[in-house]
């Protein structure tokens, strides 16, 4: 079955490694929606990604820095928003946060969030990266249109922030099941109300 | 020690007995705080609260059963809520909400709602206690001022009453440690941002 003339070892070496990479990073945060922060171990990451527990710590040294990874991967499309208008910008980061919150592992982080928020000690630096980068992609808009003009200096923007995602984990968080399987024109109509809203301060 | 003459047994057996109960309902979220669904145990339960495993069965058959009740004793303050105006009784709410989730075992709710929303089977009916006394609350509000004519009909009020909770949300999971450590006047602060924008609407 192995026949070295078909591809030479190292050639096949790369994308296997990245392979497992990715599955043990998914295997992450599978693990950590299942299981919590109490009750995640590597080795059930390992077992879960079929890689053995060496592969796992080769690459990462704890719990902390595999979770921190996970998360930032999983993380990066939620960043990319610029469709010319304060409103499309506000509804695609709405959308974008309610594709993230309705994938079981998106769910995960929200979940690492709220264990950090009463741990009896700081459970890792992986619950700063998790914030930091929502909070992140929203300052940077609302930066952006600040000095573009299309939103006024006084705007109350943190709270309008605040409300915009909020309004998002709370929908997330009534839907089980089979009904947070939504299509994306579901999202955009659930969207739509939540933006009007807490642009309506700006509208007077 | 014992003196049957100072007080009877039958009359010292009741309050020493609603005591138990109380510690139970106690450590039951405590321990969800800790653990999780997943890890929860009647066992660990009755260590916690110092009572034999057969108290706590004699009262609860499962913890399904323990929850609902730990969650709905907690949750009941919140829907004392009629001071007379719209913005007072949305304030109130917010309030009552925020005092909620900084308190770890009100936290633990929340947590409850999380785990639901991902389970791969159903985790029992705490869960919908949970939602259903919160959004219990605030639809009560709303349509007593829809009755009375101080919110108009076509008004955005579900998606208010996600922004509002939403919010509250948002601020009390970017809290952590000895930040959750707020004043009623802090918290009054916090809340008032968030009522003007969701009433900005009705403004118009």
């Amino acid at each position: 079955m192995t026949d070295p003339a078909h591809a030479p070892r190292p050639a096949r070496g790369r994308p296997r490694k990245e392979g497992a990479e990715q599955r043990i990073l998914e295997a992450a945060l599978e693990e950590y929606a299942e299981r919590g922060w109490s009750g995640f171990t590597m080795d059930a990451v390992a077992r879960r990604a079929g890689v053995g527990k060496s592969t796992v710590y080769l690459r990462w040294s704890d719990k902390d820095s595999l979770l921190t990874d996970a998360v930032t991967t999983r993380s990066q499309d939620i960043e990319q928003v610029d469709t010319g208008s304060l409103r499309g910008d506000l509804e695609r980061l709405a959308a974008n946060l309610f594709r993230y919150l309705l994938d079981p592992a998106g769910w995960a982080t929200l979940r690492m969030a709220m264990e950090a928020a009463i741990a009896p000690t700081p459970l890792g630096s992986f619950t700063e990266v998790v914030s930091g980068q929502h909070l992140g992609a929203a300052s940077e808009i609302v930066q952006s249109h600040l000095e573009a003009g299309t939103l006024p200096t006084d705007a109350p923007v943190r709270t309008l922030v605040e409300c915009l995602y909020g309004a998002v984990i709370v929908q997330t968080l009534s839907l089980a099941g089979d009904d947070r399987k939504l299509t994306d024109e579901d999202i955009e109509e659930r969207v739509r109300p939540i933006v009007d809203l807490v642009l309506a301060p700006l509208a007077g």
